[in-house]
């Protein structure tokens, strides 16, 4: 069977930022897989987390896997034989859509630090105008993981009645102190390199160092204690140790894995998407978080891993909590793994499951094109 | 009763580093509280952290007070009236001792990045030299947290003959991945700032922003989510926090305690006893790991945190497991806390009194004026 394949830039005119803020022109990238069938209500909408982009499947060539193709594809949860899979580059990314690295059709130059502010709202309103573009009048499922799930906790809050039913992997209903700091020193990593220039480095050097400081800062936050001391110990990257600048194999990891970014990511992109994250809190606006996070009436599988620093899942949990006596779809699946926060990109087999049971629980199976949503009122299931 | 206090700097000629480097002199500054018996073995050695320094206790004067206050004085755990207690500064740091900063003889400027590798049996060296100075036979206790903890273990395998006993709080017996991973991100934002100059700052500006950025990594490593959680939660420190450069308290917090650490402590002194700590590993030199902590037959009180995120509570347990059968006086208190790391500081009432304990199982006792040494033979108290 051939699956059909498409990516495309939408272009809003004069959009407003939840700053206030007003941009002539916001490009938007995606890339989707599967047909939208005649009612467009067969939707799968995939979110990114910072560092992502809209390639989670493969396009049909070889070599061009995507990060998330154990969910996506036939057979697999998010199937493409039936529905439309669709992830749109947030706006302040820099893999297709509008970002600080965009020119600024006023000065001909990019924005840099002159881009919008940018909060998880901004990403889930230029997500509904590209899918308003396409006619879509239902999203069956938001799935994300990190920055990811944060955006499809905010659609559920922001649009209920488009909104199927949501999977946050990995993300809370607001962020604490600590995800902050972990956030805060990476930027000011980025800000501290000369190469940034206040955000203008386009025509410089890209600051690699700012940059690769902050990811060693995020890899701290990404994986765990565990998963290192069990893969590296203190093992060694240089023969003599005993000098300044020697390194532990961690070391000289985190120094390919922060070089590594710096080939695909724009630094001020880093910076913007970063702020979002620390501004996500589903009770902006609302009369408390509580009641924010009581918007959420769609069914919910909410995903968690036990070893993740940056949101430990009493975070989720305390989604979850809230949720219990207001939602009668509210799931929690607690994932044990050494793999920390990066597990949404490891852990195949448990996050497939998960999802593939929550789906028939909702009566979102295969021979279903009807989604039903009131199938099953049992209490969440609060694993682990 | 007056307490006798002295202040003084040994200086020693041509010592010869771990690395195999000699400097032709190596000053050491040390504070110290109470008389030197006639014996010269009624010694307690503080062994003080990373950006720490000699004074534990104040010197008799209004508004002098020390970072260990609790532990020492009359009637507390360390007994100015029946001990001497005494802190020496490490070598490679800059409260008195030998460091980057030191100005070298040979060349009439600081020493700055050409100051040789200081490792923890480096300082444990200097801290011995400078008591075969005093005449010291016997130390009756050691006791240190985080580095500290470090050199009290090091001191107890180095030189098991002349050891009392030791307490090391929130320290590991060797240092693992993720630890080292917390450092080296600190040492890459120091380095980062270009007022470092490959540590030739002296005559320029100290690099400000770099360890700012490094202090803000090490208190996520020092402190715990909840105790920033319950303390901070989402207050925002600025008005309009839909701005790119807003910030929630956390960072206004981290702000202020990085910029106050640029005011007493020198950047390249952080990198190096950053660097010692990753280093650190008791079975260097040893057959293995399990052999070198084994040479620890001293009484070993070895105190941990439950919300210590740097050195989380199994590495002193470790410890504890490994001398379980070899050593009949080890004794493990986990102390429950929010306050993570920093508890060292902080939980003084439980540390005091895990302290007081020990010295009262040991027969360390306030009527005793000898030590005795095999009063205990009971199990390892594993709480906890």
């Amino acid at each position: 069977m051939s699956e059909s394949y498409q990516q495309a830039t939408i272009t809003l005119k004069d959009f407003r930022f939840e700053s206030g803020e007003v941009l002539p022109v916001v490009d938007l990238f995606y890339e989707a897989w599967g047909e939208l069938n005649a009612q467009k209500d067969n939707v799968i909408l995939v979110t990114h987390a910072l560092t992502g982009n809209t390639h989670i499947y493969n396009n049909g060539e070889a070599g061009d896997n995507g990060w998330w193709e154990f969910l996506v594809g036939p057979g697999k949860p998010f199937d493409t034989r039936r529905h439309f899979v669709i992830c749109i580059n947030v706006p302040g990314s820099c893999s297709g859509s509008s970002g600080p690295a965009t020119i600024d059709p006023q000065t001909a130059k990019p924005y840099g630090m002159r881009f919008p502010l940018v909060t998880i709202r901004d990403m889930v309103n230029t997500q509904k105008a590209v899918l308003d573009t396409l006619g879509v009048r239902k999203i069956q499922a938001i799935c994300g993981a990190s920055m990811g799930g944060m955006q499809a906790m905010d659609w559920a809050v922001a649009y209920p009645e488009m909104v199927g039913s949501i999977i946050p992997i990995a993300a809370p209903g607001r962020v604490y102190p600590q995800s902050i700091a972990f956030r805060k020193a990476q930027r000011k990593a980025i800000m501290l390199d000369p190469n940034w220039q206040n955000g203008d480095y386009y025509e410089g050097n890209y600051p690699v160092d700012g940059v690769e400081t902050a990811r060693m800062i995020g890899f701290i936050s990404y994986r765990s204690e565990q998963e290192w001391r069990e893969r590296f110990g203190r093992n060694t990257a240089d023969d003599d140790m005993l000098r300044i600048e020697s390194r532990f194999e961690i070391e000289s990891y985190l120094e390919y894995h922060g070089k590594k970014l710096t080939e695909r990511f724009d630094a001020n992109s880093y910076i913007y998407l970063s702020k979002s994250m620390d501004l996500h809190d589903l009770g902006q606006g609302q009369s408390s978080y509580e009641a924010g996070v009581q918007r959420i009436q769609c069914p919910v599988l909410m995903i968690g891993f036990d070893s993740d620093l940056l949101f430990p899942c009493y975070q989720q949990k305390e989604v979850v909590d809230i949720l219990q006596n207001v939602n009668p779809h509210v799931y929690y699946s607690e994932i044990q793994t050494i793999y920390g926060h990066d597990a949404f990109l490891i852990e195949e087999t448990a996050i497939a499951s998960a999802i593939n049971t929550f789906f028939q629980d909702i009566s979102f199976t295969q021979n279903s094109e009807e989604y039903s949503h009131v199938s099953y009122r049992g209490p969440a299931n609060l694993a682990g």
